[in-house]
């Protein structure tokens, strides 16, 4: 951390930064300038962060210079992490896709998606059971009963799936469904959500927030690997910007940023990013050219018919001709356990 | 809602579309021009908007020609929503001043800052016990023993409590100290806990999220008086912008159009807005010109030594300073119930 | 300017910064921790910043520790710049509104505007004859005929003008009639108009760009000083965010940053801000309660017939209410040179 | 385009809508429901658009339902527009790549470029000579002497050259030496020095703002398509948003959405849109898989004494490698023109 000190600070200012700093076990240098005086606290970042420099009389600003995470960082474990869900490896050179309806509406419902997107080569079942909806008059979801459904997807087909918990109070039932916990976007900084899954042994898949920054995304992922559960995915599925072209826009650089700077696996959800059917494909596409790990994409039997986000949703024969092009492409960069 | 159909939509494909509608009970209006054919959708909001349009086939856009909400909406409750919280009027042409510190440290913290904003001329103590910590390694609040500090400064000076509750597990724990129950920025959309807090009969402030629309803000306070709890203040404190120079950008706007759309009160709080104790005071004064029903402003007797926003939180000085102004502006505007 | 080293960087990597400082006369600090090695950068900062450090081997990050701008700030030139347009003064504790037309039509509607902004009280009149629109189908501005209309009201009036200049080639013309020359939000950054603007003596209005920070605003006010004109005017007229309830995002926080960072007078645009005549009155309050220097509001006689920007346009009426109550809240706060 | 009335409109104000549209020659078609009555406007857009129908009484909202461009769109030529620079295509399945330095420093530095990126396999050879700097302390350019650098290099290698004008006074002088003539993005809304380019016979490429929309950036080349020359490149280099940890975020979505409204073809700048050399080579392969028709890369034979955006140039050895993967991947898409 570097406390740059106003121009006009005090002596009496400077050295009650260094004695605070010095407080908490750290070290303090000084480097003084002809106008500027700076301060640099090294030692236990724990411990220096919870120093409200900016408030200490004197202090002009104060500039990070190490990461506010560790857990998650690549330096405190260089290699992938590959996270095994029943036998489908994400992660490394390992590549899945998820795919499924975006909400449960019936177990035939249900069961046609998952004999489709098996069919076309999807490794892992999606489906949302429990809904974050705008509105309090839309369709919210069926709950366990939909869980249920999916479970016995799970048994016919023999995908594992993923599911969304909104609640606290329902981690342990989703937990009980679920083979991948989903962390919606909306809930990335619903802490008290974070530290429950953290306390689990199965995969989180952590949606990064579309207001929310890469090092906010990694923070959020660190509450779930401090309570001990290491196998976190992350997903990118856009940010809000002023564009209106699309729902949201999705943000392509993320994939090789938080890979350069974690050891997560990344993957990246183009239906809820843009809103559009048309750009799966391209997306798809661009994400896998960039280094993502996996796919999640909406696919619905009947689009039209969707309780929840049918323009976003790809109709059966679409997931087929998107996936052949992603499988292509998979093998085209080299990638695993895919087609 | 206007349906959009595509230049070259099918005769069939707009009766599948009208059929659609008028199988909820609705009626279609059409209008066809020398290129497009437009319907309209018009009977109960609540069935139309659940027709999935844009899923349609020969659909090209779908457009909104009324609000998604109802009950927070102006036209259904034209006189404003007036909330008396123990006997402290806010809304109508009432302006309340919520302040105190970021966190509850200790019980002389709280005890001490009580003193201080209520002298400056505060109506209600904020403060909070549950904390919403981008770090798993920030302090992360006292939980139910700072809700007794509260209460026990609510005693000592009769001021109502101010407090936020981030789970719905909490949500009786905190309902049986607070005055008020706030929501969270980061958790306006977190749609069980609205719905939780909307079983109370206690006030709720609800937070605009930093990356929230207006319209989404409204949604949200919707859920809350679905479940029929209509005392809902809403609270403006910025959105995320691409500016750095703040923490987020004051959306002075908000004050004007809120209150247009909708009878419920609205304040603003310049703290979180900023991260900027310079900034309070201008920002404040502004609130009040643009139509704010209050204030929520962070005090702390010592921000150098505060665990939590130290840098935004103004010192007694500051604030008794900053209330002259604010009591002074009020009384010009002709507001009531405070100075 | 402070350059951190990546953890592994060579002692010959350090040296390397080291001695590229030293090239351009300045002095480097080295701060060495366990980790990290910190070198400050000081001297002559037109020097310093033209070093590409980011670039240098073992780099990891650069942190300016002074600001980029210096004619344009406090720390140069303490006290507030008071400009000076035909008597009418702008900035300290003079207050000014200027108001007229979008765009100059006729000569007819230019001196019906001009009677019903003086008579409300407005002391400068605006008025656009070069327009710079979206579309190329759209109105583009009368052109030198529209600045002869405008000279024309000044003359009947007294009032000085405002009016934009969109391109280098047009700075002579309309030099040659306006009192004030704006430079346009989508021309902030167009640095040759700039240079050009920097070579008068007439005042400049430089509004923000919608898509532009604070500092970099103050950068390009820095391109007019160093030219020799120190007469800028800056104003405040919304930035681009998610949020669409308005065209724009009014940034009420930029009234006091800028102000506390600079010396030259800040004024704020709610018509183009906002996009809506109902919010002129609340946000023109607002401003002058965060302490603006100015207004600046669009007034047409007949918006429903305006050639441009109706819908943002107040008319003779509501101007009138308008100012009533800015002049009131003018007075209230003890500023000079108007009502 | 839909005129939404408001629900109290009268008769007469619905009839003065009315009439408005039949003024202009074009048809109103009435929608009356039990609350709202919508008018649709048929016929001649050029002449609808402009009538200010948010300013006529009783309106609430105004919805267009076509694309306000003509000439850039899909509709109006239905086929990929393929361009020819001295030889190099670009558009249809035609791919290009324009590297080279940020901006012209010498003559040797273009020479050694040009050989760098020819040898890589780029096709057309970038650099500027008049450039665009956020601080009038920053390097301004070389002007013409630069152009004359570019000319030879050209007249050694071969390659054509791509360069930016920054001023409707330089255009004639630009158009001397360049094979394309860049607008960057600052200038994308600088209408008249889009109507200067469009007068020419040249190529010219369209950098998107990096805070406009899809649609504003369709409306600029509209621009310089009305003005007869039809040979426009669009450049996604990235939107600015709230994240930080790359220079401007790249909406790879930009790529799929133009190529389906427009004719154009598009090509994706990585280094302005991150400023990150790490991050050329995964975008510019997520570009390639998306859609694009080329790439604009930065490239300086020694990043660490650039005058210019060091940081986000690649080295030759870096740059080798990159088009190594470019190329194997254009191959595997079946692009033409590359490698």
């Amino acid at each position: 951390m570097m406390v740059i000190m106003k121009t006009k600070a005090s002596e009496d200012q400077i050295h009650y930064v260094v004695k605070k700093i010095e407080e908490v076990g750290a070290k303090a240098h000084l480097s003084k300038g002809k106008y500027k005086t700076i301060i640099g606290a090294i030692g236990d970042r724990e411990q220096i962060v919870k120093l409200p420099f900016k408030a200490y009389p004197g202090v002009e600003d104060v500039l990070p210079i190490s990461k506010p995470y560790k857990l998650v960082s690549r330096e405190f474990k260089p290699e992938d992490t590959i996270i095994d869900v029943g036998g489908v490896k994400i992660g490394g050179s390992y590549f899945a896709v998820m795919a499924g309806p975006c909400s449960i509406e019936s177990e035939e419902q249900v069961m046609r998606s998952a004999e489709v997107v098996k069919k076309a080569g999807a490794q892992i079942l999606r489906g949302g059971a429990y809904k974050p909806r705008t509105s309090p008059y839309s369709f919210q979801g069926l709950g366990e009963k939909g869980l249920k459904m999916m479970a016995k997807a799970r048994e016919v087909t023999g995908m594992p799936i993923v599911t969304e918990v909104l609640d606290t109070r329902d981690v342990a039932t989703v937990a009980k469904y679920a083979d991948i916990l989903q962390i919606g976007a909306r809930n990335m900084q619903n802490f008290t959500l974070l530290t429950e899954v953290g306390k689990l042994k199965k995969p989180i898949l952590l949606k990064k927030a579309f207001s929310c920054t890469i090092e906010e995304t990694l923070m959020s992922a660190e509450y779930i690997l401090k309570g001990g559960n290491t196998k976190v995915i992350i997903c990118e599925r856009g940010l809000r910007s002023f564009e209106s072209a699309t729902r949201n826009t999705l943000d392509i650089s993320a994939i090789p940023i938080i890979k350069s700077l974690s050891h997560l696996p990344v993957i990246v959800d183009p239906s809820h990013a843009t809103g559009k059917r048309d750009l799966i494909k391209p997306l798809g596409l661009a994400a896998l050219a960039a280094g993502a790990d996996g796919l999640m994409i909406e696919v619905h039997p009947a689009p039209e018919e969707a309780l929840c986000d049918g323009p976003q949703s790809v109709t059966s024969t679409q997931f087929d001709d998107c996936m052949k092009s992603i499988i292509s492409m998979a093998k085209y960069l080299g990638l695993k356990g895919i087609g």
